[in-house]
């Protein structure tokens, strides 16, 4: 039976539920397809999550390997194809718990970089599972700067083989998943050097065990890394490599070849390797960020209205903590971030297939516009969200530490977005370039990407509010933001110009600027995603019942961020300290307002008590009956030997004789 | 030997290392018992740490009860007491993997709240470990608000005792540490039943398990609660009693007192119950929060160093990370901060000496400063520091994220410090209330505690600076603060004053300038901490070479809370958005400048190799080596059965034939 509490909460919803989740789904059809998926695996026990709490690194690999064969099975069973529209509710379904995912990175590099005889070789192999792939290009000394790998691939005529080794210890493999002890081949990103001169870095696929017994093939020396925050399920490697030979066909050589004489021959684009890497840190937002976003959002909501502490009024009973205004103002806002970034993200996916089209058209003109998206709103979105889901995991109190909360590992999941596919400090100093470069343009009156035309187009004036109301106007806070971005962008130029004017050298001025720089990309990321979000609302006219709600998500994202980074919009005056107190009072109103929807928001985004394994989180909200159940299966209430060894003496009093 | 890019920061170190050191520890005495207790802890295999990272919740608890038993031997081997000096620095050797520190509680507990006869019969039992005790205050439904409480102790004349019941699932006790597999009695909060009418908290000794057999006691249910985010050493419990019977003697009878007819007498001040968690929140501050602080910068910075990636200047070779100016910004104010918090620390520490030593006198009228002191202070200090953790974490990039690096244990513990001994957000709010009370008494002219006569006394007028320069002045940014923090009392205060004038119910007004009133403690306990620091640097005239370098850190903390919370600053127009810019101008120099001393300054906090337990963090700097070396002993290493059971039957594709 549900909670009366948490019950009642749903009775007062102010829109439909099931409307809103067909909206966030992008349609009634998409909804039946997600809840079809994660019926069947959720009710299939080979998927089962059960006690995943409870186990050891080695256990939880044996899982994702025993489920990742099964998934084979389970797709053929349902007719789920790679290209079909389950496929993207499969990883959802499974909560990412599953091997082989590097496999699949392994085959797209073949298909992007291979010539169509390395794909008509490799990828049939992999497609049957008659080897599984990896993906080996960070090294123990170099991750993000990709032109410092130090492993070498020699090129030797005579043989017509690469001889590839790793010269020193900083240059091993490390982190590399799936290839600390599954993988039989891997893609290794080396320096490539022909008669002494050095290339620069190029794929090789490289066999690394048998494909009979498993064991090492000669000259690698391979291994799993050990444990880390997460991600225990994968077995990131690292891999040595020692005068290791591969046959001169193993080099990707689409876009580069070694000719059989040592030639080197470059053709086509370069510019396509970056989309690809782009395109990854796209589409990491959804099933990496969101869904760990949204989950958390769900469990701390959810537990807020069950959890009742301390009294509001005097000699009433004691409330919900979600009646707290603090409690509120912790967990509102990353449910309004939840909404943001998934209609940021859909607006990234719809740049990306148009972009995909222009490539395909050979039009590369949208690469650095899509490159600098993608960059800053990996950082942006991967470091907001992280926030959010701290914050969600604090709001819980002690509950929310225990791991069955399921709030401790969706932060550090959600964490290590924020390192891996480039570090974000330097993907938003990428996104800076490319708006000072933009800015310097458009100053000059050339033509600069849509996106960033605002640049030169800033008003003079001040924010123009008058009341704590005119601050729920989206024209009155996108301006705000557009301002605010503009400046810091502008002030940033002009600081490096300046630097550059007197004296400084090119690279020492903007290391210089870099903390500006980077707090100016975030800037622009924020700026888009609440113009982005705005228009949305606008274009739900049709939906009154969810435009009204939508728009206080909107209206709460835009002032918590103003009110949370207020100085960035008092510095030049735009929005003075009175107007900065309507922002406040508005923000705070706002809070009250969402509250009464805050649990059916959540239910919105449909997740299923087993895709939430959480004893706090659930439909039911049963919580503390839940936590109850789940600890006593904790192998931590076996019989302990430290009773026998320690405790027993020490009680018995037999230490004191020694 | 060591990484020369380590080396050769100690070179150049701008102070002497050994002097800074002994400042940090209070005096060279202090310096020689701390070296003497971490070198006896440390060349104790029984105490080693090695392979910690590897191990299974209940493998730690295992090594935390041996070396629990294993302490009190070393003890009598090195005639270290309880209240000797060596006894403060043997937590900090053991880096707190030890159990039974509950016990202590227990016994503490009875020592301020038993009566003389309880603490004769009592106290020996425990010294001489013919029980273990533990501490079972919070319920599954009840944490920092005590009075919610829901186990009961109901007085049966007849028999003359105490029977305690459980009665419902949410009155469970939860979290107790050493109550989960290890106590044999226990410290019951329940409410005190007489006669039907009930008397509110009280403490009761309960036996839980036998000391013959350690089978749980007839109507005990207990065990362990589970896996958590860190802690697993300890073995936080559960417990529930049905018809539990103890004897009238076991509630604490310091200062009420069940005579045997049932009547309830009541003596002494109940003030004095507070003092005890207050001085518990301060005492956390340097055990559980500065010393995870002060390693997690030294494995960042040092990390910093050794770690070289990407050019800085075209043509030269890769730049140390911590040469960038976005590393420096990530790091140094996190160095700054694990030195202010140190300082304040030692303030807050004399001033609950000082106030003990008051309350021994039976004078209690500082107990409500050092109550607002305590609670604001361990709510900020706890939320900065966790936060400087995980920056430091996020600034070592996938290696951060490696249990090895040490850091995600750090984070992982540093966290729970913002849950436990009162939730942070209800302590800044009761900080709040003080600060209230003090502006309103203030106000009409009624006397203050000396730490709030500023909210009274704020000069009008603006910030002075002129330059740069100027806001290296402590005095400018210390009135900077000072301004700050009154005007957001005194603004709440009045915002609180409105709504009740114009009709809102004085709970309901509360809770809505709650947000404000949070901001408004943590502004004070800043601005403490930045006077505090600014008065220190000035007592170290005597010593020039300290003076000069922790004169940089005292700015740079300063101005890194002015730059971070800009908004504060310059709301009511005291800082101006041009002199905004001189405090980032000031603020990026000094990064440049305190870079140079990075490592000399954490080499100052002491931190063996052992006690850092890291593979990043290391004296000598060989990251990589010593990633590798640890790696090659995870048990993910060894063989899994994942490979015959389901990659085998894929390679040698059987399964296509099911």
């Amino acid at each position: 039976s549900v909670n009366p509490d948490l019950a009642s909460e749903r009775q007062t919803a102010s829109f439909s539920v099931e409307k809103l989740m067909v909206l966030l789904d992008g349609g009634v059809e998409r909804t039946r397809i997600r809840r079809a998926v994660v019926e069947a695996i959720e009710s299939d026990p080979e998927f089962s999550r059960e006690n995943e709490y409870f186990q050891s690194q080695n256990e939880r690999y044996e899982a994702a390997v025993r489920k990742a064969v099964h998934l084979r099975k389970k797709m053929q069973e349902m007719g789920w194809t790679e290209d079909g529209p389950e496929y993207t509710y499969i990883y959802r379904a499974l909560s990412g718990e599953i091997a082989f995912l590097l496999h699949r990175v392994f085959m797209r590099s073949i298909t992007v970089l291979g010539s169509k005889k390395q794909i008509a070789k490799w990828i049939p192999l992999a497609v049957q599972y008659q080897l599984i792939g990896s993906y080996a290009q960070t090294e123990l000394g170099h991750g993000t700067y990709l032109q410092g790998l130090e492993t070498t691939a020699v090129f030797d005529v005579a043989t017509q083989e690469f001889i590839l080794n790793t010269p020193k210890i900083s240059a091993m493999k490390w982190w590399p998943g799936d290839m600390g002890r599954t993988a039989t081949h891997t893609m290794v990103f080396a320096q490539l050097y022909i008669h002494g001169k050095c290339y620069g870095v190029h794929p090789f696929i490289v066999q690394i065990r048998s494909l009979q017994d498993h064991s090492l093939c000669p000259g690698i020396t391979a291994g799993d890394i050990g444990p880390k925050m997460n991600f225990e399920h994968t077995d990131n490697g690292y891999l040595m490599l020692q005068n290791v030979h591969v046959p001169r066909e193993n080099m990707l050589n689409k876009f580069c070849e070694v000719q059989p004489d040592g030639t080197y021959v470059r053709q086509g684009s370069k510019k396509i390797n970056y989309f690809t890497m782009t395109t990854v840190r796209i589409s990491l937002i959804s099933d990496q960020v969101l869904i760990p976003l949204m989950k958390a959002c769900t469990i701390a909501i959810r537990y807020s209205v069950v959890r009742r502490q301390s009294k509001l009024k005097p000699g009433e009973e004691e409330a919900k903590i979600l009646d707290y205004q603090t409690q509120q103002e912790k967990l509102l806002p990353q449910l309004a971030a939840a909404y943001a970034f998934h209609f940021i993200n859909n607006y990234l996916q719809n740049l990306f297939d148009r972009g995909y089209r222009d490539i395909q058209k050979k039009n590369f003109d949208t690469l650095p516009e899509l490159h600098a998206f993608s960059s800053g709103f990996k950082a942006m979105v991967t470091q907001y969200s992280t926030s959010a889901v701290e914050i969600c995991l604090r709001a819980c109190g002690g509950h929310g530490y225990s791991l069955l909360s399921g709030l401790p590992s969706l932060y550090t999941k959600i964490l290590a977005s924020c390192i891996y596919e480039g570090e974000n400090t330097i993907l938003l100093l990428q996104t800076a370039r490319f708006l000072i470069k933009c800015f310097t343009a458009a100053s000059t009156g050339q033509p600069v990407p849509p996106s960033v035309t605002y640049l030169a187009a800033v008003k003079p004036g001040n924010c123009p509010a008058k009341s704590k109301l005119d601050f729920l106007s989206p024209d009155t806070y996108t301006e705000a933001y557009q301002h605010m971005a503009a400046r810091l962008v502008s002030s940033t130029a002009a600081k490096l110009q300046d630097l550059i004017q007197s004296g400084a050298k090119k690279h020492d001025a903007w290391n210089q600027c870099t903390v500006q720089l980077a707090q100016a990309a975030k800037a622009h990321c924020h700026y888009i995603t609440v113009k982005n979000f705005a228009e949305t609302v606008e274009k739900l006219e049709t939906q009154a019942g969810i435009q009204k709600i939508i728009k206080h998500l909107c209206d709460l994202f835009a002032l918590h961020g103003i009110f949370s980074n207020a100085g960035l919009f008092l510095h030049d005056g735009y929005i003075s300290g009175a107007q900065m107190d309507m922002v406040t009072a508005s923000y705070l109103d706002l809070l009250a307002v969402i509250r009464k929807d805050a649990v059916p928001l959540v239910d919105a985004f449909d997740f299923t008590d087993k895709s939430l394994n959480s004893a706090l989180g659930s439909y039911d909200g049963q919580v503390y009956q839940r936590l109850y159940e789940w600890a006593q299966k904790s192998p931590t209430n076996k019989m302990s030997p430290a009773y026998e060894r320690y405790l027993k003496p020490l009680l018995h009093n037999k230490l004191s004789k020694l």
